[in-house]
C-alpha cells in the first residue's frame, strides 16, 4: 500500500537446465513484486539468443507458445517497473544486441548515477541509442572495449559506471552476474541439479527448488559456463551499501535478504517500534499485506491483541475504472476494507511500513474511524522518508515527500491520527542486529554513498517516445 | 486455498442512482470472490434494458465504453462461477429477455433442485431453452403466468420452484429481490441517497458507501420502484436454512453475514477449535488468506504465538503455464511460500477452513516440513465435508470428498500431518452463538432441508454446448 | 460499391462428412459476400449440438481450436449482415436451442413480414424472447406444435409465417432445408461423397468440390438423414418470386443462380443497357468489382474499348480512421483510385450496378473528371431503385432512395454526369431470357408479392440491447 | 497471385501539415501493397520524435489513440514485408534512435549489398546492433561521422553503402529523402498546401490530394525544412537501374512510375506479348487482379474477347485454416474461382505477370480445365525469372525458380498448359518505349549493376531472434 515507492526491477538467470526459459518464467513470477509493468526472457542454445519481451505481468507476457520458442538450456529474465505510456515496450528488458563478439543480452536492476555523462561521451564516439535505458549504456561500453574476453570487457566497462547495479549477462557460452561495489541491490546464487541460478531474491530459488548458495558479493563477477562457476572480484568492497528499504518493504517476506529472513526482520522492526513508540490501545492492525509482520511484532512486544482489521482484496488490477462521481476514499477502498467487529469501539494501532505522500494513510485512518475505532495510532516501521533514492527505487521528488517539509505532528494532523510514531534509524539497525556501516539509508539520512551528478548539469532530455 | 468448494454466484442491484451501472460494477467487484469466471450487468432507463456480459473477472469484462453504454438509473449485475469451456458465455448472467409485459432481466444465486422437472413440464408446453441455466426456467414460469403484475407473476412462479435462490429482477419500472423460504444464500438491502441497493453481501454496500438496512427475509419479495420500497412475504419462513459454509469460508471477512461479522465468527471458530482440538506447539500459522481469522482465534485461545508462516502471492492468475518437468508441489507453490524463519525447528499448528480432497493440504504440510517444521498439526475450522451441496455451492462428488470414505487418522496420514483435528458441528453453533435450527449444514450432516430429486430420474443431459 | 443495399445473410449446411464443421467454415467463407458482420457454426454428432458464434468475418470468428471443438459429421453455418453495435453477438446465428424433442439449431436467410404479429401471439402464450431475430419466432412455432416429427412441426410452423426464408435446421438426426413458396432467396443442393450439402449459392459447393444437384424448390422441404435425401413439398409454388437483385448485384459472379451463371447474366445486362442507353464515348470503365461484367457487356455491344479506369484497393477494412480535416471524396478514395492514363482526355462511360443514394456515384464521377475525363456517362445495369425491400435485403428508407423522389435528369445533375441511363425492367428480363412472372422486382416496381403488415400497426420496439 | 516475389517496403514522409501522422497513415494505406507485415510511423514536433510501430496491416497497427499520440506537423512512415515469426516487430520501421545531434528516424526501401561488410567494420568500432536490419547500419554510419550537419553526414554515410535504397530521414528540424545512384526503387516528391510529401509511389500522393512534382533523382538528396525544399546531388547518376519488375508487377496500377502510368504500360506489355506469343483462342482471361491490364492489352491486340473468367475473393486473409483432408487446389481456390460460363467449351488464353515456382499456375490451369476450358494457353507478361534479386525484392533461391532449371516446354508440361509463352526482354523495352540502359532487369538477365558480395564470404548469421 506504499503510496509512492516502487522497486525498479528484478532479475533471474539460469544455466544448465533443459527447461531454462520455463524456470525463468517461474523465477520471474516469484520476483513479480519487484516490477509489474514489463517482463522479458532471453534464452540461449549456444548459438542463437532468442528473446521475448512484453508489457504487463509475467503471466500476461508469456504463453505456452512464446515459452516454447525460447529454446536452450540457459536464459535470463527481467521484470520491471517501467515508465508507463508509449515507451513501456522500448524499456522492457533483457536488452539483446549483437556486437563484435556475437550476441549478448543484459538484464539490470539498479540505477547508474553517471549514465547521462556516459551517454554524452558515447555520443561523441558515434553511438546510437535506441532505448532510454541505462542498460544500453553498459552494452555500448562493453562493445567499445578493445579486445579481451567478455568478462574482461565487462570489468572494464563497469569500471566506468557509478551507482547501483545487479546485472545479468547472457552470451552464447556464458552467463555472468555482477553486483556493484556497494551492493545496493540483492543478487544471490543458487544451485539446481548440474546448473546454476542467479536471482534478485532467494524466493525465486525456492519456487523452482534450487538450493541457495550465497550472495554475489558486492564488487564481484560470477561467471557460469561449461567450466562451472567462477567468481572474480572486480572492485574492492568498500563499506557496504545494502538498501535497508529492501528489508523494510521491497523484498518478499519469504526471502533471505542480505543473510536475514525478511519476515523475521520485519517482526523485529515492529518490536523495536513498540519499544520506541508504544501506544495505549486495544488492538494492533496491519496495513496488509506488507505491514503484517511489523504489526505482529508490535502486538507481541506490547502485549496487545493482533487482528486483521483491514481486509485486502485479491482482485485489484491497475485498470479499475473510477466512477465519475466522487465516493469518499474510493481508491483505497477497492483494495482495502475495514472489518467493523475488529475495530468498533476500540483504540487501534495501525502499523504500516512507510508513509510517503500521506494520502493513502489519510484514507486508511478515515476508514478505521468510519468503522468505529475510537482512537487511531499510526505507527510506521521505518524513519520518515526525507530524500529521494538514486539507486534503483522510484521515489517522488522531495516536494512530494511529506516528511521532508512537515514535522511529525503536522503529518499526524494531516492523516488524522491521534498519534503518529516512526521507528528511528537506530531502531532499524537494532532490529537488523547489524552495524549501519554495511547499509545505505540515504532515503532517511541523505547520506548518499556515491557522488551524485552535479544538479547544474541538468537532465539529458528524452528525445524519442514510443516504440 | 480450498481445493474444491466454490461459491456459485453473487448478485447486486441498484435503483435510483445516476451512475447505476458504474456502482453495479463496483458492487460486483466487491462480490468477485463469489464468482470469477463470468460477469454481467443489465441497466434500465425506464424504457430499454441494456446488457453487457462477458467471460472473466469484472475488471476484464467491462471497460469505460461498455459501462458508458449501460445508461439509466437502475441496474442489476451478476458474477458467477461458470462451467468452464465453451458454454461460459451462454451461462453468463443477468439473463435479459422480452415477454408479454416487456423486457425483464434475472440474476440468480443459488440452485433449484426441481429444475429438470420444471424443464420437462415447460417442454410439454412448447418452451425453448437457449441456455443451460436454472434462471431461464424461472423466466419461462413468469412469462407463462396468465395475467397479473410482475410481483404476482414472480410469486406464483416461485411457488413452483424448490431449492436455493437469492434472485434479482429488473423490469422497466421496478427492481425486485426475492429469497427462498429457507434463506440458503444471503441477500441484503441497503440505502444510498434516495435509492436502494440489493446485494449478496454487505461488503458491496460498504464499497459504495451505501447504508446497510437489513436482510431480505427468507420467503420475502422486496419491490423497489417509483413508489419506494415495498416488502411482501410470499412464503412462510419455516426453520431457516442459512448456509453455515458462508460463515466458514465463502463470505468476505468484512461482510455482516446473517447478522454477524464474518471475520469475528471465524476467530470464534478458531477459538472453539482450540478448545476441542488443542495442540502442543510453538506457533500457529494460517493457510492464507481465508484461514487467518481462525488461526488468530486458535492462537489466542491456546496462548501460542500467531505468525504468517505461509506467504501468499498477489499475482496468481488462472492461466499459469505448468512446467513440463515435475517440480514438487509446484502448483501450490506459485500461490504459497513458506517463511523459513517462522517455521524452522518449530512445532507448527496450521489452520485451514476446509479439507475437501486433501491434495492441497498434503502439499502444504510437505512445504511446512521442508521449511524446517519439526511437527505439523493440521486444524480445520469446520467438520469433515461428507456430502455434496445442492443449494448453490459447487462441490466434488461424494467419491472425491476424502472425508466421506476415510477416517480422520487415515486422512492425517494422507496429508502427512502429525495430527489432524476438525471442529465439531456443535462447535460451529457455539461459535455462532445460535441454534442449529436456523441453518443448513447438509454438507457436514447430510440433513438436506429440501427434498432432493429422485436419483432414479437421472439428470437431464446437456444437449447444446458453446455459444 | 453499392451505397446502401446489403444482403442480409448466407447459409450453409452439410451432412455426412468427417470434417463437417471445417467444410462449413470454407462454405461460409465462399458466402462471405452475403454477410460480413457475424458468423457461426453449429455442429452435431448425433447426440449433442456444439455451437460457436462470433462477431466479424469468418476468418476472424473461427480458429483451429474452435473448429476442432465443433466435432461431428454434420453442421450448419451462417454469415450475416447484422445490426451493428452491442447486439451484434445476440443476432449471430445459427440459433441453437433445446425443446421437447431435443436440441435444434436454425439458420435463416430472408425476412418474415408477419414476425411482429407472431411475436404478439407468442407473447400471449407465455414465450420469452432472448434475441431480436425472426429466427427465434420460427423456433417457438416449432416448439409449440403439439406432437409430430420435426418435419411435420416445421411444415406447420412455416404455414404460419409469411415472407422470405431460406432456412436450415440441424437436429440430432437430420438436416433440413426449407425455402419459402415464392423462393425469394436462393438455396441449392449439392452432393459431396456420401453426404449432402445445402447452401445459399453454388460457389460454396465449388470451393469444397461438391457437385451441384439442383435448387431447393420454392415451397419445398429437403430432409437429409441416415435415410438419405427426401424432398417434400409443403406449399404450392405460386408464381415464383426470385429476387432479381441477386442477379444484378448480390450473388457471386461464379455462382449459378436460379439456373443461370451470374457473371454471364451481368454481361447480358450490360449489353441490354448499351442497346437501351448507348453513349458516344472512347472507353467503358466499370465500378469495380461488381460493375465489371456489365461493363464488359456494354463495351462489346457498343464496340468501345473496355478498360479498368478505376482501381480497387485490396486492403479496405471497415475500421478506417477518418482524418479530422476534410479531404475531398476521401471515403471512396481509399477504396477506389482513378487510372489517369486510361481516362485523360477521354469520353468515359462508367458502369455500375445500382444507384441508391447517389452519394457514391457523385464521388466517382468527380474522381473520373479529376483524372481528366472530358465527358462522363453513367450507366446503371438496373432500373431506378424506388421501393424498399421487405424480403431480406437491407435497403434505405424511401426518403433516402434518391430515385424515388427525383427524376433522372436531376439525379444526373446531382451526381455530375453528362448523361445517366438506367436499364429498364424489360431489359432485365430480356437479359435473363425469362418471364417476369417468376421473379420479384418490388424494389423497382413496388409490386410486393406478399401482403405487407399494416403500417398503422407500427413496429414492435426493441426493448433489450446488448448481449 | 505471384507465387514468390514480394516487394520489401514502402515509405512515406510529410512535412508541414497539421495532421502529418494521419496523412502518413493514409499514405501508408495507399502503399500497403508494398508490405503487409509491419507498419510504423514516427512523427516530430520540432523537439521530440514519437514512434508507433506494430505487426500487421496499417489499419490493424494504428487506431485513433495511437495516431493522436503521434503529434506534430512532420512524420515518416513505413510498411514492410518482414521476416515472419518472432522478429517481425524488431524489423518494423521507421527506426528511431538518438545520437550526438539529437533524435533521428530512418525508413528504408531497398537492400544494401555490402551491409554485412559494413557491420563487420562497425563491430570493430564497438557498435551494437539491436535489429537485423540494414537500416541500423546506415544509422551507425551517420552517427559515426565526425561533425557536419545531418545532410553532410548522410552524404558521407551513403558514400560507404552500396545497393538499392530509397530512404527517408526525420530529424527534429528536417525531413530528408535519398535515392541510390542507380535509382532501383521509386521515390517521388509531392506538394500539399505549404508542405511537401515524399513517397514510394504517386498513388500515395493522390489519396491525400497532394500534387505530384517529380521523382527524387537517382543519386539525389532532398531536404525539406523551414527553408523549404532543397535538392542536392550526392552521386553522379550512372546509367539508371530502375527496377523493371516495378512496372510489371509491384507498383499499383494507378501509380505514375518512373514517369509512366503503370496500368498503361501493363496493357502495352500485353500487346507486345500478343505479338510475340499469339494464341488461337476464344477468350482471354487474366489472373486477377495484377494480370488484368496485360490481358486487356493481349485481347485487344489479338482481337479476342476479354473476360473475367477467374473471380477473386475480397475476403482472403493470411490466417486461413487449412482443412486437414486434402481438397484439390484448395489453397488457390479460396482466393480465385472459375466462372464456368466464360470458360466452358472455350479455348482460353490466361495471362499472368510472372511465373516463379509454377505451383500456382499449375493450380490455375487445372481450375480452368475443370471449368470446361478445352485448351489453356498460358501467357506471361514478363521473361522467365532466372536470377534472384539483391536490390529489395524477396525472391526464392535459384533452385526454387522453375525457369532457371527447366526449359519452357517442361514448364508448360508441369503447369499443364497447352502452350506457354513469355514476353522477351526486348518486348518489355518496346512496351516501355525506353532504352534498356536506364533499367535493372537482373532477375531476367543476371546483369547485376552493382557488384555483389563475394559468395565465399558467406552470410553473417542472425544471432538474435525475437523482440
Amino acid at each position: 500500500m506504499s503510496d509512492g515507492l516502487k522497486e525498479h526491477c528484478g532479475v533471474f538467470g539460469i544455466w544448465g537446465h533443459a527447461e531454462a526459459s520455463h524456470l525463468t518464467y517461474l523465477g520471474l513470477h516469484a520476483l513479480q513484486h519487484r516490477g509489474q509493468e514489463a517482463a522479458g526472457i532471453v534464452a540461449g542454445d549456444g548459438e542463437v539468443l532468442r528473446a521475448h519481451r512484453g508489457v504487463g505481468l509475467v503471466a500476461d507476457v508469456f504463453d505456452a507458445a512464446s515459452l516454447a520458442s525460447l529454446s536452450g538450456d540457459r536464459a535470463i529474465g527481467h521484470v520491471r517497473y517501467s515508465t508507463a505510456g508509449p515507451s513501456a515496450l522500448a524499456n522492457a528488458q533483457p536488452l539483446p544486441f549483437n556486437y563484435a563478439r556475437g550476441p549478448l543480452a543484459l538484464a539490470h536492476n539498479g540505477n547508474l548515477v553517471n549514465a547521462d555523462e556516459l551517454k554524452d561521451d558515447l555520443d561523441e564516439q558515434g553511438a546510437i541509442f535506441q532505448t532510454p535505458s541505462d542498460t544500453e549504456v553498459i552494452g555500448h561500453l562493453i562493445a567499445q572495449e578493445r579486445g579481451g574476453e567478455l568478462p574482461d570487457r565487462i570489468v572494464r566497462a563497469l569500471g566506468r559506471v557509478s551507482g547501483a547495479y545487479s546485472l545479468l549477462f547472457l552470451a552464447r557460452d556464458q552467463l555472468i552476474g555482477a553486483r556493484d561495489p556497494l551492493g545496493f541491490r540483492p543478487l544471490v546464487i543458487g544451485k539446481l541439479g548440474i546448473g546454476y541460478v542467479l536471482a534478485s531474491e532467494t524466493c525465486a530459488l525456492d519456487l523452482i527448488d534450487a538450493e541457495y548458495l550465497c550472495e554475489v558479493e558486492p564488487g564481484e563477477l560470477v561467471i557460469v559456463s561449461a567450466r562451472g562457476l567462477e567468481r572474480r572480484r572486480f572492485a574492492q568492497e568498500r563499506r557496504g551499501g545494502r538498501c535497508v528499504f529492501e528489508h523494510i518493504y521491497f523484498a518478499r517476506p519469504d526471502t533471505l535478504l542480505f543473510g536475514q529472513g525478511v519476515h523475521e526482520v520485519r517482526k523485529r522492526l515492529g518490536r523495536e517500534l513498540a519499544r520506541e513508540r508504544p501506544a495505549e490501545a486495544d488492538v494492533v492492525v496491519p496495513v496488509p499485506d506488507s505491514g503484517v509482520p511489523a504489526a505482529i511484532g508490535f502486538a507481541e512486544a506490547q502485549g496487545i491483541p493482533f487482528d486483521l482489521g483491514l481486509s485486502r482484496s485479491h482482485y485489484v488490477g491497475r485498470t479499475f475504472i473510477e466512477p465519475s462521481q466522487s465516493i469518499r476514499h474510493f481508491g483505497v477502498r477497492v483494495k482495502l476494507s475495514a472489518v467493523r467487529e475488529s475495530l468498533r469501539g476500540k483504540r487501534v494501532v495501525v502499523v504500516d511500513d512507510s508513509l510517503v505522500r500521506g494520502t493513502t494513510s489519510r484514507k486508511i485512518v478515515a476508514m478505521l474511524r468510519a468503522a468505529g475505532a475510537t482512537e487511531v495510532h499510526l505507527r510506521i516501521s521505518a524513519p520518515p522518508t526525507l530524500f529521494p533514492c538514486h539507486f534503483g527505487i522510484d521515489t517522488p521528488t522531495r516536494q512530494e515527500l511529506i516528511a521532508s517539509s512537515h514535522p511529525v505532528e503536522e503529518i499526524a494532523r494531516f492523516v488524522g491520527a491521534d498519534s503518529l510514531g516512526y521507528l528511528s534509524l537506530d531502531g532499524i539497525y537494532r532490529a537488523l542486529g547489524r552495524e549501519r556501516d554495511g547499509y545505505c539509508d540515504a532515503c532517511f539520512s541523505g547520506d548518499y554513498l556515491v557522488a551524485l551528478p552535479d544538479p547544474a548539469r541538468g537532465v539529458r532530455p528524452l528525445r524519442i517516445l514510443g516504440s
